[in-house]
């Protein structure tokens, strides 16, 4: 029984309900005819990527240069590396250009021009655009600086120039359907007139990558589009729950907690599992913050509260369950809180438990 | 040159000015008269306690049993857990009390008998006592439960009762001297108060103790109080700087960033530093969310910006750096960022990078 490992906050996994979010995002991509390349941020796990190569993916998405590496060494073969390349870090692009096929990203001239110049082996280039959401790429209003960056890898006869790349990290702070979809279409709209403008001006073909968890669940039709990338609904967690985009049955990772103490005089209970165990984040639900909120766990499975609890308050340690009527949690107890933000949570931890007592090792992002 | 190590965020320590802040606190404290038991969960490494045990220091306190274990790796002979016993970890309790002094804290008579029943060496028990923040501990009103846990303690032939325990931590959602110090003299008061009628109805004495960063640092008389457990104060950090209860040049650590992009236009930089090396945490500054405030790295200190720079948002990975006026960063340079709340980013690394190149290893909280 996997309840009886558990001492402190540990990460649990219920393996049939992921591979069953893997199977559903799989199947409805293979079906639109488009490329899908799962972001591997959320689980950074060579275990949970192998339950992906069963569905028949080849390519995926990271977030970093080490979990490149990382996954590398589980024998994947087409990594891209979706934040834009770090001139720091071009030994390790080397490193595994040479290996395998490698995608980076660009936006910048300067920095592309450094990296034609040092770059040994032949990669992918995607020029991430900025469709909106002013977190990184070039503006897509920027014609003559894409096409200058476009040219400039054409003319390298090494590499390649695979495409235009974005991400709609907007639809994340959407809560209805009809909004996450005129968000993502809004920027597909804009990518596929950018693309044309391209083959107008040079003729030159180029992809078109998008790609986020609310975008993937929502979206039927993915025409025009070369490939997509989400990555969190491997697990969902409850902002996509309160988002409107998953069920919370769909959830596939939560927190395994010890209760601590029972204040049942100010319907609190104490647990082990605070911010070091879960992240910061939050949801607001029904006007109130909430950091996580709690279910029973069970031989193979885990269910809903019988009464209405969830996690009031969390600091470093602690986390304050607030609970209505008579939740029956005493000292010694062990619980599992489904988490607000699963990539993060999941981030924090070397390894998951799975609902049959499996340890499942990840990648340690801050290891040197 | 410790720049020339760095090609991904890397936490950094700036030696001198974490020595500075153990000694000051360590000077006031041992004025005082009272026992200085500092809190450990902040900087979570056996190098920089070494840094305290120069300054006279031979009692701690921890967050968790794995990080006293750790410490006691580390020779350290007195350990405070300051987070109610879990009784799930009794076997490392007994471990920890065979070998060295271990102070535990309880606040729940069904979890205290399960403790004298189980655990097989002395122990000094501390009874939480939750004076106000309704985070942990039992009620201050609770009077007769009080007692009857003391009794307890005291019937057992075998550990000590040490005293009334108690945390603050309100004072850190303050942001003036004058609040903070009211905040703790009228818990102080309750906690002498509570001793008082201890004494008067089953003449024990009690040692009362206390503390947390903000107090440690504007209180100066510590009369009849035992101990003080302040941690942050080792770092500070912008949270501490925000309130007024240390100055920038006091904070002591700085996540080094690789620039990754130059968004001038929109007088922005992309860096490499997001959520997974920061934490989630915010200030409030100026009428700003506020996730960290950039310094330039020089080679053996950092200085402030000579625009005015601060981390506008992050994501998982990514980090928007606003700046008015020419900050002049390119692709490939470092700079540092001070956080938000030193503990919890402290907490998501393995070790630290010294301006002097030296790395010094740390705790790692979630491995098994």
């Amino acid at each position: 029984m996997f309840k009886s490992q558990i001492q402190k906050p540990t990460l649990l996994i219920d393996e049939a309900t992921v591979r069953r979010n893997i199977r559903k995002i799989a199947v409805k991509l293979k079906a639109s005819g488009i490329d899908f390349r799962p972001h591997f941020k959320t689980h950074q796990s060579i275990v949970i990527g192998s339950w992906f190569r069963e569905e028949g993916i080849t390519k995926i998405t990271v977030s970093s240069a080490d979990m490149a590496l990382y996954f590398m060494g589980g024998y994947w073969e087409d990594i891209t590396i979706a934040f834009p390349a770090n001139i720091r870090e071009i030994n390790k692009y080397n490193f595994i250009a040479e290996r395998i096929s490698l995608h980076l990203l660009v936006e910048d001239i300067v920095k592309l021009r450094f990296l034609l110049k040092k770059l040994t082996h032949p990669v992918n280039f995607w020029i991430e655009i900025d469709s909106g959401e002013k977190r990184s790429g070039i503006d897509i209003a920027s014609n003559d600086e894409i096409i200058t960056l476009i040219t400039l890898i054409q003319n390298s006869d090494k590499h390649r120039f695979a495409g235009l790349l974005n991400h709609t990290g907007n639809t994340y702070q959407e809560n209805s359907e009809a909004e996450i979809k005129r968000i993502f279409e809004s920027a597909k709209q804009k990518m596929v007139s950018l693309s044309e403008i391209i083959r107008d001006r040079i003729g030159t073909e180029t992809g078109i990558s998008m790609g986020d968890t609310p975008s993937a669940t929502h979206i039927e039709s993915f025409e025009k589009i070369t490939e997509l990338r989400p990555g969190n609904f491997v697990f969902y967690d409850l902002m996509q729950w309160s988002s409107g985009v998953c069920s919370a049955d769909e959830i596939g990772v939560a927190v395994a907690a010890p209760v601590i103490s029972d204040y049942t005089v100010r319907s609190e209970v104490l647990i082990y599992c605070g911010s070091v165990h879960l992240s910061k984040e939050y949801i607001v639900h029904e006007g109130r913050k909430i950091f996580g909120i709690p279910v029973i766990l069970k031989q193979d499975k885990w269910v809903h509260f019988p009464c209405s609890a969830y996690l009031k308050s969390i600091s470093q340690e602690h986390g304050v369950l607030h609970f209505n009527g008579d939740c029956r949690l005493k000292p010694g107890d062990i619980i599992g809180i489904l988490p607000v933000h699963s990539c993060l949570t999941v981030d924090m931890y070397h390894e998951y438990l799975s609902l049959e007592g499996k340890r499942i090792k990840k990648f340690q992002s801050l290891t040197n």
